[in-house]
């Protein structure tokens, strides 16, 4: 055994992580190992304990600690506005931008035949019940502009076109500080469709 | 409280790591939300235990689980052939190599006056020590190529050059698979001073 075995444990389990190699790995390993016991087990119990106590909003999905998140909740925000994205990080991110004063639905992903991620994998159902049962003004589709995200926004909009409620996704078009000499065609393309006046 | 504390604490914990900055912690921690309960406990809990039952070689101070290592214990390695190296990384390298039929000296570390590194911080004093009580035929200085590296070789030189001891260092030159063109001065210097009989 040329490392002792806790160390070759640590290793492989960083290796585990996405986008972390094997050298990698052993770097994170040994930067631990100059560390004192303390902080070292401390980093490694928070990891253990990512899941512990984690729900999922009762009304939107977003992940909580209580049974309604911290949107839902809250009074001032518009309830018949609401607005889907793939994940509890592109929920943040509108957040931080502070524009957004409706609540959110959290699909925990999207559609992705090669990763065998069909509709009953995502909270599907739930959106389609929540707007049921209380059919908002609107719906702002705030999917990642991929074929995956539009194929969802393609499946979402059948079960959504009947129900007779306004839909909308957020514009395409060239990101602050972009540079359009190095903009895609298909950006280009939907930033001219999207123009607006001046 | 935008997120369930325990995601935000993994997410902390895992910023804390070299090279792990807020945004791939956020994608580690939401990585593992998506896993069974046991795979991350079993993650965090290998992370958390790396320093147990590691214990540094009292010979060479490789990391090891028993009193000696795997390479200081074996009876087939040529304990008169000394190979100093930074830290166990680069003993594991030089063992993958599988050339070198000596024993090492594991430094943990360089003199790096700007991280506070002295050579109190390292194992010089076992090094010499050792080399005192059973002086070695030559020892090799497989030390990285850099200014710390540079600096810490000189330093050791003061010590070992009174002992009459040969000392050698790993030849610089071009690595296999590097070009010429893309070679720095100092290599190109190096290659070209160490120049081998053909």
């Amino acid at each position: 055994m040329p490392l002792p075995p806790n160390i070759q444990l640590a290793i492989e389990a960083f290796s585990r992580l996405p986008g972390i190699g094997s050298k990698t790995a052993e770097r994170l390993a040994f930067h631990l190992l100059r560390k004192p016991e303390q902080e070292v087990r401390q980093i490694g119990q928070a990891i253990a304990s990512v899941k512990q106590g984690v729900l999922q909003c009762r009304i939107c999905s977003h992940l909580t600690q209580d049974e309604l998140c911290h949107i839902c909740i809250r009074e001032d925000r518009d309830k018949e506005l609401i607005c889907v994205v793939e994940g509890p990080l592109d929920l943040l991110a509108l957040e931080k931008a502070g524009q957004f004063k409706g609540v959110y639905h959290v699909l925990h992903g999207v559609i992705s035949p090669i990763e065998g991620i069909g509709p009953d994998e995502l909270t599907f159902a739930e959106l389609i019940e929540r707007i049921k049962a209380q059919p908002p003004r609107e719906i702002i589709m705030a999917l990642n502009p991929s074929v995956e995200g539009e194929a969802t926004m393609a499946y979402l909009m059948r079960f959504l076109q009947p129900l007779g409620i306004k839909v909308t996704a957020l514009a395409r078009g060239i990101p602050m500080g972009g540079h359009l000499e190095y903009a895609d065609q298909q950006t280009l393309r939907r930033a001219l469709e999207g123009r607006m006046a001046y």
